[in-house]
């Protein structure tokens, strides 16, 4: 076990009809006039964004809307709602939707308090430090950015996606109501699923921590509970108990208790955010289904004991005591039809990314992340193409 | 899963030699004047209580010293802590030790903040809603008291023993280094693993909170690196891997993660605390051990599937499909002799606890909690015991 810091400072309400809190919990940390962020038409018809701002009206707090994020979140409109906050005066943001408002939310406020560009921080890996607090109403189950310390935006100038990790991007305060997923299509609650299972395999397949058992094995409930309540969620989107549970295993999974004592790399979310980069359609959960079991066939032989951990632990795949790698195996295939199972993909034609693009993607890859990808091992050109190779 | 909130705002400094950062971080945290609490003469002959005073004098930091916390901390310390801490102008209080010590310097915080008895919130229920802030040094895998929002005085004149809850209680910062657990005995090794189970179990074992799968999830898994890591840590003191998982599944294990979701009713320590009120001797974690698996034997009848999910999950006990009240009842027992096989007692006559000592347990028990004592029943002092003849 390696050491660590951990400071989880997001405050979690959870549970149903919790929307008649936020008023008077934000007029509570001090709220006065705060920006309302969100994406699509779907929270107004949904009727949750009049809920939200019924509870800040009663509670006497001024507010002003911005909507429009989008799936991978642009910093033209970050820019634009850095402009409207500091027009507006605005002290606190809160942001309705999911991962990509969330993180759009984060990158306003960091740039309102540190008078500085975010994309600044994204590019040249500097760490603001300092924000407006934010405040998020969680609609979608997947990303953890609702207590996580990170936020990724995209660049539509450079075509390049890139992630601030910064302590102070931890939201103050997140209500997470599960109900306000249950209009989540199946394709959306599936990429959630693989994008809250990575969080925590992102840091349990990682070459240090050493044995790191307690950690393991908090890891590993939580993805045989993610396993479990996402088959529920796929077959009935109005079950609570399975909602709730990937509600909660989506924060958990993000905000580092499933990590402790173990060395954060992210080597699939660096080859998937390309992927994303390079063709803008491609969901962030349907990338990473597609490229984790390539990853994993492709790095087990570097430590075959912890992929069959994995097998045996978390898919009940008998343990091959004779044969440990046919065990890694067996669970890594078990984990991809599972992904098929809830509907994603598991191959890049099915993201429309052909054998002509390897080279590219490859390339792109590794000048993002100025070098080849931390990983088992070091991921350059030729490795990162052996990997799209598994993954046809 | 019911509705919850959670903000766990212990910042956690966790590994090897870290000790050093002590005072850097407190004098950024803000401190000036510093109390440093703490027990025996152990914590000056270990050589920790120096280490700690060289970081804190390297940072430029004042402090002074108050030791001498006995287990069951008296709130006749407390006030003394007070009186010190209001006459040197204290605006830190640090703990260096276990479970009673960081109780103590919270109730010495609370009431300096208060300017209140801290026994008067204890034999009120009334929370404080201030505090200094606290840090603590940990000596001790336990009580978890390192980052929970509790704590527990006695009272030495009314031999009452009860504890205060508040989200004020939280340190502000914790320092968990697992060296600094390797001196602890045997004995203290195995109350410790006791203490940090049933903090867990006393959440998973309520008959409210529905599924909470993914709760339950995260609660087994740390139940079974206690279990594996309580033993490696009973035959080897310096194993560092077992320490650090009892280290930091401790803290996990009390700051509400292994809740979520799930009503909080805590009979077993309930019951425990009058059997250490009435004999001070009585360690904590031996008087849970005798009491659990009565209670369990008593309760199970109440649900039988949850006792049996126990037991077939955390204990390896292989399911009866047909007599789920068999599969209960065995994890139980295995449980009984696991807590044997690490050294702990599991009958009332090792505590010295006679039957005719009963009838006046039993009516303390139920006068302080001023009624039966919720749990799966409401149990009353007949009930009380009966589950007294249960551990006999």
């Amino acid at each position: 076990m390696l050491n660590f810091n951990l400071h989880t400072t997001t405050e979690i309400v959870f549970g149903k009809d919790i929307e008649e809190q936020i008023g008077p919990r934000l007029k509570e940390l001090g709220a006065h006039r705060i920006l309302v962020h969100f994406g699509g038409s779907s929270a107004r018809t949904s009727g949750l964004l009049d809920r939200v701002e019924k509870s800040l009206f009663a509670a006497g707090l001024a507010f002003v809307e911005l909507g429009g994020v989008s799936p991978n979140p642009k910093v033209s409109l970050v820019r634009k709602g850095i402009a409207l906050a500091e027009r507006e005066g605005i002290d606190f943001v809160l942001a309705v939707g999911g991962g990509s408002v969330i993180d759009s939310a984060k990158a306003i406020a960091m740039g309102v308090a540190t008078k500085t560009d975010p994309w600044q921080f994204a590019s040249t890996g500097t760490k603001p430090d300092t924000t407006l607090p934010v405040g998020t109403v969680l609609t979608l189950a997947a990303s953890g950015s609702e207590s996580s310390n990170s936020c990724v935006l995209t660049n539509e100038e450079t075509k390049e996606k890139r992630g601030i990790t910064s302590e102070t991007n931890r939201p103050r305060i997140s209500f997470l109501d599960p109900e306000n997923t249950y209009t989540v299509s199946k394709f959306q609650t599936g990429c959630g699923i693989v994008d809250i299972m990575m969080h925590t395999l992102e840091r349990y397949l990682t070459p240090e921590g050493g044995e790191s058992d307690i950690t393991d094995r908090i890891a590993e409930g939580l993805l045989i509970a993610v396993r479990d309540a996402g088959r529920r969620a796929i077959a009935n989107p109005r079950d609570y108990e399975a909602r709730a549970s990937l509600m909660w295993a989506g924060s958990v999974s993000h905000n580092d208790y499933t990590g402790c004592g173990r060395k954060r790399l992210f080597p699939v979310h660096k080859l998937e955010h390309e992927l994303s980069a390079f063709r803008d359609e491609i969901a962030h959960g349907a990338g990473l289904s597609v490229l984790f079991p390539a990853w994993a066939l492709y790095e087990m032989k570097n430590d075959f004991p912890r992929f069959a951990q994995l097998a045996n632990r978390v898919f009940g795949v008998e343990m091959d005591f004779h044969h440990p790698e046919r065990t890694a195996r067996e669970g890594i295939l078990t984990m991809k039809r599972f992904f098929e199972e809830i509907g994603m993909p598991t191959h890049l034609a099915q993201l429309g990314i052909k054998p002509e693009n390897y080279a590219q993607l490859a390339a792109n890859t590794v000048r993002t992340v100025k070098g080849p990808v931390k990983s088992y091992s070091a991921l350059d050109e030729q490795a990162i193409i052996e990997i799209y190779k598994l993954a046809e």
